[in-house]
């Protein structure tokens, strides 16, 4: 079962649920829109291996936006943090934005349960885009859950601003495995 | 929980659901697929300001189809009227149709409670792909809520044919609350 | 409802769910973590018309990993064989694969329930990315349903391998409905 919005408001007030900050306005029939952030982070040119390692460097979207180049990924964060321990989260760009041609996740909409923190968007546009901070980007989703609840404990709990991926530090433990 | 094929036609003869026309055989174990209309919009070339309308453009998809250039946005509509009141609703591509690489959406999957029209698609292709009007494209699945139910009545609401997004309106109104 | 990660390593012991191999480190707190195998497939050059079979070659992934070239579509699938005939399942790129800049599905995240075999992966790189077999790349869900259950007895049942798409053959038929 999803979570309407007055119930995504409830939970809100009962602490079950953190957006923070919070604001009644955006809140949808069954999701919450929050807002991008202002800072970019982009991998420097090149190949990726998946077992390495890669450079980003930061971008800041300043007063009069920014126009992101078709078919570049920027990644991205929301200004809320956001999580749950009692429900699972999962987001979507807002269709308003996604009718622009443009993507704010690469097929991997869901969070862990337990994770709170700023989600890191993946932004990818197939027109010349330009975006502002604080603009409302997508839209947040809670989801009832089946069965025991473990709490997610992963390298990217309680995260601030974008953060790259850090694959690399799990490859290392599936090597060992194997 | 996610309605299986017997409930979301057990649900559209009560009225529940709406999906018009509605046809038996395309009826999945777990979402219905839905058909692709003939109209396809495009914008015209250039920056996009979110804060900005801008002007698109209609293509009609003849008798011998159409081909969609690869990484070109289109947006497109389904042929059938969906919606509901009681659950929300959420859809896909056809995994036949992403296999052959094209998106149908852009990171957005999902619909409000009580939105009732016609989806706007987001029509992405990788390769170049022929497509043809009355194709099945997408399977729209529908989802039980937990709480007060708050009906959508936004920009959408009622939708006929692919609608450009309308995000620069919200703009207007997100600036005036800063 | 989602399953957690508990309850998932419970079903698979009663059977109800099919994860093969299952291991219980690839296990998050409500998904379970699948993992690529050696086989990729991808279209010969050229138009592709959703009414036409087209040709796919092969390629192996080596020891030392395969570069995904940008923009390109790789037909790939898992190493498990996933299913139920209770459950939907539904899957996403791990946020770590998703965060590189790749897709592992293109805007087709459901699976039907009662189909189990390996699952056809898209993958689709923004970057040049190096990927290796054995990588785990993505997360599979499963969902409680509301409803009778059909099960799923489609043209993909018992997958082997990456599965080009079989939409042509569905078209014959709409075809010859009309």
């Amino acid at each position: 079962m999803i979570l309407t919005g007055s119930e995504i408001t409830r939970r809100v007030q009962s602490g079950e649920i953190v957006i923070s900050p919070f604001r009644e306005e955006n809140v949808n029939p069954n999701s919450y829109n929050f807002t991008l952030s202002s800072t970019l982070r982009v991998y420097e040119e090149g190949e990726i291996d998946v077992r390495k390692e890669k450079e980003t460097k930061t971008i800041e979207i300043g007063e009069g936006g920014y126009v992101l180049q078709p078919r570049r990924l920027y990644l991205a964060s929301t200004t809320e943090i956001i999580g749950s321990h009692h429900f699972v989260p999962s987001y979507a760009a807002r269709s308003s934005v996604a009718r622009l041609g443009m993507f704010i996740n690469l097929s991997a909409p869901f969070g862990d349960i337990g994770f709170v923190g700023n989600w890191t968007l993946q932004l990818l546009a197939i027109n010349q885009i330009r975006v502002y901070a604080g603009m409302t980007v997508g839209q947040m989703m809670f989801w009832k859950v089946r069965g025991e609840i473990e709490l997610y404990n992963g390298k990217y709990q309680g995260a601030k601003g974008p953060i790259a991926s850090q694959i690399f530090k799990d490859f290392a433990v599936l090597q060992h495995e194997r």
